[in-house]
C-alpha cells in the first residue's frame, strides 16, 4: 500500500479522508471528495472507511478522477459521542485512527476527519506526538471579519492553560497565517476583557508579558468584538473561552438569520419585498457562509490533521480538504517547528 | 434634601441618575431623563451632576415633569479610564459616588450610571456592601434570543471565580428573572463547552454538582449558541467568559450589519432593492436593537445599581432607567436576600 501511494507523492498531495465519521459519514464525505478531486488536480485522496461503502460511492465517479483516489479499508468507526480514551483503546482499526496512521507513516501529507473532536485530538496526539517545545496542541480556525478573516485559537482542546501555553498558541497561530495567507508578520492579539493593561486575569497578563518580549508581531490585548471587527490576524485564548466565543458567534448569526427570515415571511407584501432583496441577501450570505470557513487545524502536532464540523455538508467538507492541501503545501508543522526553534534560540541569546 | 425626596417615595420610585458619566454625559443623559419622566409617571429622578449643567438642560423641560425631577449637585466626575481604586479614594463628590450614596441612604430606590464599570462596581461594593451569603457581586444583562430573551451573568465583574461563586450567580440570576419577568421557576443553565457531563473544567463541573442539589430549576450545561437559540432563561458563567461572549456577539452583529449594508450599496440596482427591503429590515433591526437591551444589573449588592453602556444614546439610556424602575418595583436585592436565606436553610435541613 505504501509503495503505491508513494509513487504519486512527488506529483501531488496525498490526503487521507476519514470517510465514515461525522453526522452524515460517507453520504456527504464521498461526494465532497469527488468535488475536491475535480477542483484540485494536485491532490490524491486516500479514502479510509468501509471498503464496500466507499467502493459503492466510487462506482458513479468519472474515470478521470479515479487514478487519484484509493480506498483504504477500515473495519471500525468512532461514534460522535464516544469517549476519547475508549476510542483510543478500542478503535485501532477505525477510519479515524487509520487516517491519522497514514499521516504518521508518511503515506498521507494530511488527514481530514469530521469525527468527534475529543477522540480526534486524543488519537492524533497519541499517534503523531507533539512538536518539540509544544506542550499542548491547539485547535485553530479562520473566521470571517470586516478585514477579510481572523484566525483564532485555541477553540476547545485546552480548557485549563497557563501563560506559556498561550504563548505557544501565539507562535503556532502566527506561523499558520504566514504559511497559508502569506503574511510576513501576522498581527497577533491576546483575547482579554479590556484593552487596558490592568484588566484581565493573571494568566493573560503573564502571557502578554511573554509575547511583548517575543519576535512575534504582538499588538496587545484585543476584545471579543475585535475578532470580527479589527484587522488582527491571530487571536489567542484558552480553549474554554475560544469555544464559547465560537459557539456564541454561531448563535448570534443564527438568531439574526432566523429573525430576518421571520420578518420577510410576515405577509405577502414582505414576501414580495424579500423576493426583490433576495439576490443581495444571497450575496451577503455567501460572504459570511460558515461553510467557507469549515476546517479547523489541530496545530502543534508532527503532522497535519484537519477537523471538519460534524454536520458539514459537501461544500463545507470540500473546504476542509482545501485547507488540508494548503497546509500540506505550506508544510505547516515543519514551519512551526522551525519558528519555535528560532524563537527559543533568540531567547537564549538574549 | 432627604425630606423632600421622601415625600414622593410612597407615590413613585425615586431613581438617581449619574448625569455626568458615560461617553456623552449630560448631553445624552438629560434628554433620556426627560423621555423617561414622560414615559413613566411613577418615577422621580434625582439628577446628580454639575448643578449649572443640569439646570441648563432642565430649562427646556416642560413644566409638567419638573416636580418629578430634582438636581443634586456633585462637583466631580469619574473619567472613563479612571482606575477604580483612584475613583474610590479621590472622587467622593463625584456624580457616580453621590448617586450610589443616595441609594445607600434610602433617598433613591435605584441608581443608573453610564460611567466606567470598574469604578462603578468598586464604589457600589464599598458603599452599599454585598448581601449576606454573596461573596462577589456580578453583572447581569438580558440578551435577545429566538425565545424572547436570555439573562446572562457574570459579564466581567469577576475574572477568577470558584464553583461557589457560579452557584451564587445562578441564585441571583434566577431571582432577577422571577422578579422582573415574572417567571416562577426560570430555567438556569451553566455555560460550558460541551453539553456532555464529561466536558469543561473542574470549576464548572463542581458548580454543576452544587446546582443539581439546589432548589433552582437547573437544566444543565448549555453552550454559547444556546444563549441566543435555546429557551434557557439564565446563563451562568465567570466574568471573563461572559465578557468575551458579550463582546464577540456585538462583533458578529456589527459585522453582519456592515456586510448587509455593503451589499445593498454595491450599485444603483442593489440600492433600489435595498429601498424595497428597508421597511422589513428596519423591523428586523428593531427586534434585536441593542438599545432595547441596554442596562446591566450589578447584582448581589444591598441596593440597585444599573450600569448603562458608556456609548448609550437617549433611547438606550432610557431603557436603563426602565430597568432600574422595574428592579425597584420588584425589590430585587431583598428578593435575592430572601431566596439565599431560604436556600441556605434548605441545605442545612438536608
Amino acid at each position: 500500500m505504501r509503495g503505491q501511494v508513494a509513487i504519486s507523492m512527488s506529483h501531488s498531495y496525498p490526503i487521507a479522508l476519514d470517510v465514515m465519521s461525522g453526522d452524515h459519514g460517507a453520504s456527504v464525505i464521498m461526494p465532497a471528495a469527488l468535488r475536491a478531486l475535480q477542483e484540485m488536480d494536485d491532490i490524491h485522496l486516500l479514502l479510509v472507511g468501509d471498503e464496500a461503502v466507499v467502493a459503492a460511492h466510487m462506482r458513479h465517479w468519472p474515470e478521470s478522477v479515479r487514478p487519484r483516489a484509493q480506498v483504504i479499508h477500515a473495519s471500525q468507526t468512532v461514534a460522535m459521542e464516544e469517549l476519547p480514551a475508549v476510542a483510543l483503546r478500542n478503535k485501532r482499526d477505525s477510519s479515524m485512527r487509520k487516517s491519522i496512521d497514514l499521516v504518521k507513516e508518511g503515506s498521507a501529507s494530511a488527514c481530514v476527519s469530521a469525527g468527534n473532536t475529543g477522540a480526534l485530538m486524543a488519537t492524533a496526539r497519541y499517534v503523531l506526538k507533539t512538536l518539540a517545545g509544544i506542550d499542548r496542541p491547539a485547535i485553530a480556525t479562520a473566521l470571517p471579519s470586516l478585514f477579510g478573516h481572523t484566525h483564532m485559537l485555541d477553540l476547545g482542546a485546552n480548557v485549563d492553560v497557563e501563560a506559556a501555553h498561550l504563548y505557544q498558541f501565539a507562535v503556532m497561530g502566527s506561523v499558520l497565517v504566514t504559511a497559508i495567507d502569506g503574511l510576513e508578520t501576522p498581527r497577533v492579539g491576546l483575547l482579554n476583557i479590556g484593552s487596558e493593561a490592568i484588566k484581565g486575569n493573571d494568566r493573560v497578563r503573564e502571557a502578554a508579558h511573554l509575547l511583548e518580549g517575543s519576535s512575534l508581531n504582538y499588538i496587545g490585548f484585543v476584545e471579543g468584538n475585535d475578532v470580527y471587527c479589527s484587522d488582527v490576524d491571530v487571536v489567542v485564548c484558552d480553549g474554554f473561552v475560544g469555544n464559547v466565543a465560537l459557539k456564541t458567534s454561531e448563535g448570534v448569526a443564527r438568531m439574526i438569520a432566523d429573525n430576518i427570515r421571520t420578518e420577510f415571511k410576515r405577509s405577502w407584501i414582505t414576501r414580495l419585498r424579500g423576493l426583490v432583496a433576495l439576490p443581495v441577501l444571497n450575496r451577503f450570505r455567501n460572504r459570511i457562509d460558515p461553510r467557507r470557513y469549515n476546517g479547523a487545524s489541530l496545530l502543534g502536532l508532527q503532522g497535519i490533521v484537519i477537523k471538519s464540523h460534524g454536520g458539514a455538508d459537501e461544500v463545507a467538507f470540500q473546504n476542509a480538504i482545501r485547507i488540508a492541501r494548503k497546509e500540506a503545501e505550506a508544510n505547516v508543522p515543519q514551519r512551526i517547528d522551525k519558528q519555535l526553534g528560532r524563537m527559543l534560540r533568540q531567547e537564549v541569546e538574549v
